[in-house]
């Protein structure tokens, strides 16, 4: 039985909001209801030199009036004890494949997965931070900057995400493949569902009882056999996990 | 000294043409000047299974009204034979994380940098296939659908292309990443150039002699130092190869 208590954010940013304040009540009630005040702020998805510290700070001064309290990794001489204290964690945004790479380096996936599926530490992703949460970075939407050793993640979950997700532009000239069509070409070699989220939502699972779709707006889960459903906020989704 | 000549189109579509109509007198005129009048064609990049066939038969269907004889790789008991044979080489679009992975499983890279760099054998890229020919791959906008093993590519040119180059939709809501700000994040991590190719374009490289941008629409370039520049139409690009 896993104890996961999961924030999954398709974005930090959502359109007519200042950073992560879209996602305010969703986060602190999160918290809460795990009994945690103080959150450890991963930055690692950063490609920018010397950037960890500036963007743990806006991160702090984002959950600072909520009364938040926020380490970042790498103000810790040991980023895998500072895991190991953690109350809870949270990955933000930036390129997926430096993120990744990034925590198998530092030797944080198992003990991340360790915090999380077995000691029910709450985890908040955000877009880079909510790919690395799922089965595979394979349906990322980032440039890949840098290599990791492997594109499977933390496995906090079965099935992929795809933060960002985009309808096709209408009327659009652009040869390039649709979002659409990209997740079709990683199901001719994969076979776990893909739920496209979009900006202003996220996923949000309570341990094995829930896994409730929340925010602004609906989602859609790509299965192998090219079928996709679209749902609607508050939509239960816990059967992506039995697939 | 090199004898590379090189076709490398942004795209095998672009807006208003059937497929490679729009590049016809290029590939043309470059096959003619090198003598060549059969292709080897190289469908990798294709995830749908079983599907090299049908990709061969598209390409060879647009190059038979050109007079041009196509036989697809994966008509050969031998790949590597086959290219050590080919008069000329068309690697075509698709996913360029599987296209690499596959030449380099059929251990093609090595095969296809000799035959082009040393033998003077006229290569042709479309998209992923423009991908590979460059540096490396890290600046490709495909999904990650299957895992290389390394983003070093074909290395047929010293610097990256950015395929199917995109301006930023200008008043788009959506706050994932533009083009240009994941340049700038390959940036922070790699030093190559990255030119910017945007569909209805290509760079035609002659030898050591030139290098131009022909098509339709400009090109841009960026450099490390975080600077880009705008190249019209017949530029020549020659000092690419020199950063």
């Amino acid at each position: 039985m896993s104890k996961r208590q999961l924030l999954l954010l398709s974005s930090s940013n959502f359109h007519g909001h200042e950073y992560l304040q879209f996602a305010k009540d969703w986060i602190v009630d999160f918290l809460k209801k795990n009994n945690a005040d103080k959150v450890l702020f991963i930055p690692y998805a950063s490609a920018k030199p010397n950037s960890y510290g500036e963007y743990t700070e806006k991160v702090r001064s984002a959950m600072k009036d909520w009364n938040l309290e926020v380490t970042g990794i790498h103000e810790s001489p040991n980023p895998v004890e500072a895991v190991k204290q953690a109350k809870a964690i949270f990955i933000g945004g930036g390129n997926t494949f430096l993120l990744l790479k990034t925590l198998y380096e530092q030797h944080l996936v198992e003990e991340i997965r360790s915090r999380v599926l077995d000691h029910g530490v709450p985890y908040i992703g955000s877009s880079a931070g909510t790919n690395v949460a799922t089965h595979s970075i394979h349906t990322t939407n980032d440039m890949p900057i840098a290599l990791p050793p492997t594109f499977y993640a933390l496995q906090l979950i079965p099935f992929n995400i795809n933060p960002h997700y985009l309808d096709p532009i209408p009327d659009s000239k652009h040869q390039g493949e649709t979002r659409a069509e990209r997740i079709k070409e990683f199901h001719y070699l994969n076979s776990n569902p893909v739920l496209g989220l979009r900006e202003g939502s996220a996923l949000l699972i309570d341990d094995d009882n829930s896994a409730t779709l929340i925010g602004h707006t609906p989602a859609v889960v790509f299965s192998r056999e090219n079928s996709h459903a679209e749902f609607p906020v508050d939509s239960d989704l816990r059967f992506l996990f039995s697939k």
